[in-house]
């Protein structure tokens, strides 16, 4: 669905988001959808990506199921997807990867962290880590701290899936490194694992320190 | 994309699959596209869900790479969101799951199996297993062993998104009873984690031993 597409007489509301910079808070969003809902409108809300993996679908859901009211959720494209499809990284493959775990690396405050040693129990697994270019030290530092080896190939990709998306290949041991890449910029997604070998190679650039911005963009 | 939407002159093969048939080898899909392929024709392989979340779409990839073909890959919506949007499940949920990990519970002959352990290790992750109806048992004992509580919500999801779905709840250790209900047939989804807690009631029915089966269509 796109904004053109909706009738003129529609009522159009940003609650974007991007990251650090709240449009409006969670709890105003679920709110504003409820009273709009209330009020005998029928309420599109519109994200990208997929509304149940790290998109706040489940809290405004059960926020209006609380009120009584009906919801239908459509199911999207998750970043994961959408940034695999477009840097040709197969989230798993038969021999490489029997699992893909989705993780957010960006804690609440006071949140407990990640479970480094249950993220790092396989090497026959996909890591994908959401909004983690920030915590991309603590990822590389918890994983190898419990054993997942310094040279598991790592891929960064910033504006995924965009005409603006730049994606980088690294090692977890060079990952904080790689990250701190001025043209690295978030949303930035993180891939761990044995498949980003498999990158295809117009579309994922090694890092390397006397790169040309120009070679890397998709 | 849709079958009707494809030019009338273009060429159809079917090369789909159903559980324990294949209606092509693997093998053979990979010859045929890069057969057309080669020849200068434009080949489209279209699939359900996601051709890159247990979906073979690196495996072709790397056959056609392989012999210099250029490849693109859409993304798609994968079953473990479509299924998850039809029942009102959010694969994640602040407080609840901050990681969701999608596995196969089908393994090849010879392979090791599931590492039950890492696995059950939390209880804040939702683990969803593709194509697990006859390994619901495996499943359920292997997670039970390694702490998970067998108390932990559980839905089957049958046929999901479609307008045969049927989706059942019950708890990790009902499982391998409720699976062998004969209204739940394959392909079936397994969802596991406190997340399934939060399912539309409409959506989803609790296991009964005096269920109607027509109670239970969405």
């Amino acid at each position: 669905m796109s904004l053109d597409k909706c009738r003129s007489a529609a009522l159009k509301i940003n609650a974007g988001k991007q990251a650090g910079r709240h449009a409006l808070p969670q709890e105003e969003i679920n709110t504003l959808l409820a009273r709009h809902a209330m009020a005998g409108r029928r309420v599109v809300r519109l994200k990208g990506g997929d509304p149940f993996i790290f998109g706040r679908g489940g809290e405004e859901m059960m926020a209006l199921r609380r009120r009584g009211i009906q919801v239908e959720i459509i199911p999207g494209v998750t970043a994961a997807s959408a940034c695999a499809a477009a840097t040709g990284i197969p989230l798993t493959q038969r021999g490489l990867a029997s699992e893909v775990s989705i993780i957010t690396a960006h804690h609440q405050e006071g949140g407990e962290g990640c479970d480094w040693a249950q993220l790092a129990a396989r090497r026959d697994r996909t890591l994908v880590f959401y909004m983690g270019l920030s915590q991309a030290a603590s990822i590389a530092h918890g994983l190898m701290r419990h054993g997942l080896a310094g040279d598991t190939p790592v891929a960064l990709i910033s504006n995924g899936a965009t005409s603006r998306q730049l994606a980088v290949r690294c090692t977890l041991s060079r990952l904080p490194e790689s990250a701190q890449h001025e043209a690295l910029i978030s949303p930035c997604l993180i891939v761990v694992g044995s498949v980003v070998e498999l990158a295809c190679p117009h579309r994922v650039t090694q890092a390397l320190p006397d790169y040309e911005a120009s070679q890397w963009v998709a």
